[in-house]
């Protein structure tokens, strides 16, 4: 209990209630059915006229198949998700041989979420039998059986499937990932002359990751646009800064970022860009005066930002500085890929 | 059947025969089993006692239960792997409603490897009906129906899932990326009398990377050890330079990796460490010194080796030098967990 309070706290939801679990699936279920019940003693929550019953452990649910549910429980007085069977079931004698296999295309499997009328699923568990609440696994099977409600199947994504085993906390880690990495903005500073680099990587940017939305922001519109960006929640941030070594801009859209709520659910990525012709400047002396990036990293990363430094080549040659582009490209996006918190701080050269 | 004898080829596979997929699973396996069969015109291989039937979509398949099942065939006649179900399983009546649903508890997913005496499952094929070879799905059915043999069921591990939906292509890729990852070789060279600092970079990666098995060698050693290490299917290699810029031993390594065929399957992770005194020598100047680490890591990402530089503060200050070696395990540790191609070549500050 105290763990779900500091989460709710941290996160500042204001309308979760919490009760506490039975020792089976359908027995906590039941608890918190009794939570929003009338005839319960101490009621503090009005009877819903429709209750969603989801897991945990099925993180990526969607409003649309939420709204389906629901809608259809009004009609029909429960509903669940279903999706295609992946394997065919089968049916095992006492002696562990094949008793029957059953027709896989005539099968679903149950998901979640379910819903339902509210005095269909309550009047279901008042009614339901010890061993259905030690032993039961099917909510619209009580629904069935104590309410003579016939529940109706709705389809729902792939993406309701259950967290079980440790490959499925991988491919939730990817998914999440690929989800916040979706979209990259590139910060350019409009009182630059020389903005026009900026623009060029933007445009090799969105060539080399066909499959991310790459959009430009000049940073004296901070005020409005920001905000926006941020209400749109994008994850990614890279800040081009061309020949000046002046960061003053750069650390004005790291002090919005760390103000704003953006990082607290996701880490969110920052790459400062530094353009300047590798043959003009010492590679080496512009890395010393860089160093600061390090120490900054490591304060900004306590608000969950990973910061990290990118040289690029402004090069006169337009074949080099094309190469040049197209390796940040592939920088970035390694960095924005893999989201790791390790690299933070370092100096990256394309 | 170009992809596949390309792979063939390229894998140096010697007993592998193809034969022409049909249009659904069943007449795809039964022509894999003519190809076996004697009664077969032109056949070329010879009859097994036993044959495993297996998916390609379940890439995670063990020895162990490859022998469970030939055993259990030989005693029964066929045999198969079976998993707890995840969901319970539901049959939708017409209208789109809930008919009923199925006791979880008694019911199983039917997986992949099956193995059946050869005759019992190719006479089953030769006597199921065209509606069994369209719609099946379940070859233990067949022999059940058509040879009356009832198979023997054989646990499965979690790993024999079915890579399915865009999730499972995250998972597999994170369980390779996690079973590649398990050992670090950290190489040192003898001859160096400040060989010391490479066993504390070992042992602060051993604390730090408690589920890593972190090994060390010695450089001089190559011929016999570092042939033992690629024949045990290290893919990390960790190799110590200190104060001195002489990289030819870790160059030797480099070769011995591309001349043995370890990065066939899987990119080998190689990161080069440079030792030295912050304070005694400018950063930028060793990162100039070691520019040449961009181009050579190029030249054997072509061969699937993915090569970075470290920088660490080899300092007379315990504290530094500590704080150093932590960073430096977390640079690696990243490095050898997420394998992106986008960062070889760079110099990487601990």
């Amino acid at each position: 209990m105290q763990a779900m309070e500091s989460i709710i706290h941290k996160y500042d939801h204001k309308r979760i209630s919490l009760v506490e679990a039975g020792v089976t699936r359908h027995r906590s279920i039941f608890n918190g059915l009794k939570a929003l019940a009338e005839d319960q003693p101490n009621s503090k929550l009005s009877k819903p006229e429709v209750v969603i019953i989801h897991d945990a452990v099925r993180p990526f649910v969607e409003e649309d198949v939420l709204f389906k549910v629901v809608t259809a429980a009004k009609e029909h007085g429960a509903a669940g998700a279903i999706r295609p069977l992946v394997s065919t079931v089968i049916s095992p004698s006492a002696d562990g041989c094949l008793d029957y296999s059953l027709d896989r295309a005539r099968h679903r499997a149950s998901e979640m979420p379910q819903a339902f009328l509210f005095d269909v699923i309550y009047e279901a568990y008042r009614q339901c039998s010890d061993h259905d609440l030690e032993f039961g696994t099917e909510c619209l099977q009580l629904a069935l059986k104590y309410s003579h409600t016939k529940a109706k199947l709705v389809e729902g994504s792939p993406d309701l499937w259950k967290v079980t085993y440790k490959r499925d906390l991988y491919a939730a880690e990817s998914i999440i990932k690929e989800k916040i990495s979706q979209e990259i903005c590139v910060v350019m500073h409009t009182k630059e002359e020389k903005e026009h680099v900026g623009h060029l990587l933007e445009q090799v940017l969105k060539n080399e990751l066909n499959h991310v939305k790459v959009t430009s922001k000049a940073l004296c519109h901070a005020g409005s646009d920001f905000q926006q960006i941020i209400l749109e929640q994008c994850y990614n941030f890279v800040c081009v800064n061309v020949m000046t070594p002046d960061f003053q801009e750069s650390k004005k859209l790291l002090s919005m970022l760390e103000g704003s709520n953006l990082s607290i659910l996701y880490p969110v990525v920052v790459v400062l860009v530094h353009f300047f012709d590798f043959k003009l400047v010492p590679l080496s002396q512009k890395m010393e005066s860089l160093m600061w990036i390090k120490e900054f990293a490591k304060e900004v990363k306590k608000r969950n930002i990973l910061l990290c430094g990118l040289l690029m080549n402004y090069s006169q040659d337009e074949q080099k500085l094309q190469e040049s582009l197209r390796e940040g490209a592939i920088i970035i996006a390694a960095l924005v890929k893999e989201r790791n918190s390790g690299l933070v701080g370092q100096l990256l050269i394309a």
